[in-house]
């Protein structure tokens, strides 16, 4: 194969900020693969999920907005643009850039609920301009939002200052997004922090090289932000987590500037790479990432399984997880998820009644080799040589049996694989009809896997009526794995706000009583802060604001982010 | 084989602080295996090293030596000791807890030179008694030194303390020893932290486990150093270092405590573990670790090659790292480093005459497969399953075969199998004997390590006469390679310690100019500690210094080690 594993989708993204969607995900053009069939999906929907009656939920036209005035005088605004020109103070990169993309930031966008914007959105084009930038808005009291994709779905780039703070600059790092080097002798290449996943996959594909770095948001967020937001790819039993990408990175402070040494391995005291990497903007602006690059994998196999229950599948990870055996991506949907995107996937495809006869037919085969109806779904990602993948294959199709996991090729895999970037797309149809849709995301090890993701479910359905509450594993370990819930339910437009306040906080405090990772790949943010705080107690809150205090002594850096 | 890594060589090593070695590794009755041929080794290095004229070197008597008066008062004493009952202060346990086991320490040990020593060694049975300790220390500003194994060397575990500090508290952790908890589903064990290595293998092996974590020091050092340090051992390509095997873990510092989540995997901001992970006692005691287990492998093939040269090694290294084949352990020696541990190896196993023949015969075999004279002897360590091993074996002799690597079986491997911790030992029969050898490590990038290796090694050939200079890559990665170096010299009987300074403080000043990390695996400590701080400049260090002082105002912890 020796493609770069993105290319074959590649839509060609505008990403000027007009261009992007303000109030949802994606840009002009580029939309949910099945938009034209939205009415057999609601049709699905309402045999799935019984929709009962639903309230429309029109976004408030944007050009009827007023924001509020800006607090930066003329001589402030030029001083600025003095030192970086590309720096602007209209509505609508103010609106931008205002919030990322969670659902909360959705509602309020849509319901014209944002209550503060930055004063002004900078276009750096170098570090030097940054270091600038932020010695001035310390010396001006002003708070700085670094900003890349704008992806975060937790809070991460929302726009907040401290009270004694005056006004709030973003930085937009996106026109730096240069290959600054390649080093094909250690496998090596250095971006400046504020490159889109598929213009850093390119760069390097035409060299024969990957990052690997593949979250669901790869084609709208950026490097930066996924160091930033300690991210994880979902490739990533094969290339590892963002924090274990990373070589070494910089990071311009207001105080000056770190820049960690191109090292493979250390031992050279609490790893500065490590205190970085998670940041989420709260100690600087990282502006240039180093990170350890691999060759094209000569073949790649997405294969699916059928286990009989969620538990067998989740128990089959586990067991590949200790054998270490080397796959890319083992991705486990629960029974309910596995029954809506088997129905999505053959949405549009051919007559209902051909469906209902082949899926009859698939049952007897499931059943003949012990899988009953309610089946789990599982992708398995392979890449590498083809002797490799062939020998993990093998060795996966043995342990599979040993769970009842049924093998159904390669169907299902290269199904996931064209869609695989596409659902943060069906939110934006959902909510202009009426259906409110979450995600929540945690890690947990194995010995209280289905403790959680028990006690999260019940805690989610009793505490709101919802439509669907449904999960999968897209992240597994030796230890542990990650779970990923996804809820539907009624949007109730009179308090929406209310209504996802009650059904995020439910879920996080079962998630925190339970022992789940506050997040496992989303980050802090805003949204996550107050469970944060807990898991930190008094101790290290106050370390880390120690750490902090050395490089912001001011506070201006995202403030009200993390331990900020 | 299925049987735990160490149980072939186990020593049954007594650790009563009276039964250690005092002024050099080891313990009554564990030495170099070759010792009985101390005559034999002398002829050898006379002939590759040219001895010369060498100056015995005998210790100073223990015996006749006098420690400087106690600083802390009766009163003093018996409040720690109503604390922690297991509390001394008698000349032996302030002079083994005195330094550590570096070439440094020896020598001032054998020399009484030793200025500075703890006033009181504390071995606490739990962690409240450390709480209460460290709360102790700081009413009554004592510095506390965290000691393990002791086993240090670069000045770690030496006993300091701040200028306006009144006395030195040593809290020896291994009396801490016990497995808390071992959880067979997750493939976590929750060890205290002064375990030394051979139980802790013992009790995992005895359940299926094994840590992998495998230094030169194993038998002699515990868990809370591995971690404290930020160790490497010789199986770290498969099983990692200590950060990666860390799951989460517990400090205790002045301030109370830090208990990290048992978690798979997280993005909550920067990484406490990784912090902990590496700072060497200055931010509390690292009483409890939780690490990932793994279960022991199938089978084990430990095989050796024989390069043309130490390049054509390193290229092979790469080459096998950049193609992610599994292996354990990839270990090259250089030419000089090859031929010397090769005679080494051949010492009173059979006659000269036989030895000189049997060498002929290997060379001309080697000759014929186009291997010259100046060898380079890598052994390649292969764990897991039969089918794994034999696969990777497979791939790795060919891509031997393109950097003209020759195969030579299983002999070497199990050679150095049986001697693999030993080395260390040999150093007390050299000093006896008038001959001087200290170790540095670094890492660095396949970019530039051919360019450091020369660097290193002209450095120390200009800055004193030696009589050798030899280096070995012990780890690497996909981005680049530890180097090991191994420097004798013939010992200045009347200036040692000037003579070790210049030597270290050249070598030292070659790897950081040239770019290599500070420490691969041996840590910071007080003899690192001028170029790590270069390495932090202003900024980093300002910050390390921020998070510390919110567990350790009154920097208590180690002082004057690391950034404190």
């Amino acid at each position: 194969m020796n493609s770069n594993f993105y290319s074959e989708l590649n839509p060609n993204i505008d990403y000027s900020r007009k261009n992007l969607r303000l109030d949802g995900w994606g840009s002009n053009g580029h939309d949910f693969f099945l938009k034209d069939h939205f009415l057999e999906i609601k049709n699905l929907l309402e045999s799935e999920w019984k929709l009962g009656e639903l309230q429309k939920s029109p976004a408030i036209p944007y050009e009827t907005r007023v924001l509020p005035k800006l607090r930066l005088t003329k001589l402030e605004i030029s001083a600025i643009q003095k030192i970086s020109p590309n720096a602007y103070t209209d509505d609508y990169e103010r609106t931008f850039h205002s919030v990322g993309k969670s659902y909360y930031d959705v509602l309020r966008l849509r319901f014209n609920l944002i209550k503060e914007f930055p004063d002004i959105v900078i276009y750096p084009k170098s570090k030097e301009e940054i270091a600038k930038l932020l010695k001035y808005a310390s010396s001006k009291n002003f708070a700085v939002i670094p900003f890349g994709g704008g992806s975060s779905v937790v809070g991460g780039v929302e726009a907040t200052k401290s009270r004694n703070q005056k006004a709030i600059l973003c930085i937009d790092l996106t026109k730096m997004d240069s290959l600054l080097s390649l080093d094909e002798t250690s496998q090596t290449a250095t971006f400046q922090s504020g490159i889109y996943g598929p213009k850093l996959e390119k760069l390097l594909g035409e060299r024969g090289f990957t990052l690997g770095h593949f979250p669901q948001s790869f084609e709208y967020s950026t490097l930066g932000g996924w160091v930033a937001a300690r991210g994880s790819g979902q490739q990533s039993s094969r290339y590892g987590r963002i924090e274990k990408m990373v070589n070494s990175l910089e990071l311009v402070t207001p105080e000056g500037e770190i820049k960690t040494w191109k090292l493979p391995a250390y031992s050279t005291g609490p790893d500065l790479n490590q205190i970085i990497v998670g940041s989420e903007g709260t100690l600087g602006v990282i502006t240039e990432v180093t990170v350890k690059i691999h060759k094209l994998p000569e073949t790649r196999k997405y294969v699916g399984f059928l286990f009989p229950s969620f538990t067998q599948g989740v128990n089959f990870i586990r067991e590949v997880n200790h054998n270490g055996i080397k796959v890319s991506m083992l991705r486990l949907s629960d029974e309910d998820e596995s029954r809506l995107f088997g129905n999505l996937a053959n949405l549009g495809k051919t007559s209902s009644l051909y469906r209902t006869i082949k899926q009859k037919f698939i049952q007897k085969i499931l059943d003949v080799n012990g899988v009953g109806g309610n089946k789990s779904v599982l992708l398995c990602g392979l890449d590498g040589s083809e002797e490799e993948v062939n020998s993990s294959l093998n060795r996966i199709q043995k342990i599979a049996k040993s769970f009842q996991g049924f093998y159904a090729g390669e169907k299902p895999g290269l199904s996931w694989l064209k869609t695989r970037y596409n659902m943060p797309f069906l939110r934006n149809h959902l909510l202009e009809n009426g259906i409110g849709v979450d995600t929540l995301e945690t890690s947990i090890t194995y010995d209280k896997i289905f403790y959680l993701y028990e006690g999260v479910t019940k805690a989610i359905r009793s505490s709101m009526p919802i439509l669907s509450s449904m999960c999968h594993v897209s992240h597994s370990y030796i230890d542990g794995a990650s779970l990923y819930f996804t809820i539907t339910f009624p949007l109730d437009i009179k308090n929406p706000i209310a209504q996802w306040t009650k059904m995020k906080s439910t879920a996080t405090d079962a998630i925190f009583s339970l022992g789940g990772s506050v997040s496992h790949h989303h980050g802090i943010g805003l949204d996550h802060k107050k469970w944060y705080i807990k898991t930190l107690e008094a101790t290290s809150e106050k370390a880390l604001k120690g750490f902090k205090s050395g490089l912001d002594p001011k506070n201006i850096m995202n403030p009200g982010k993390l331990f900020s």
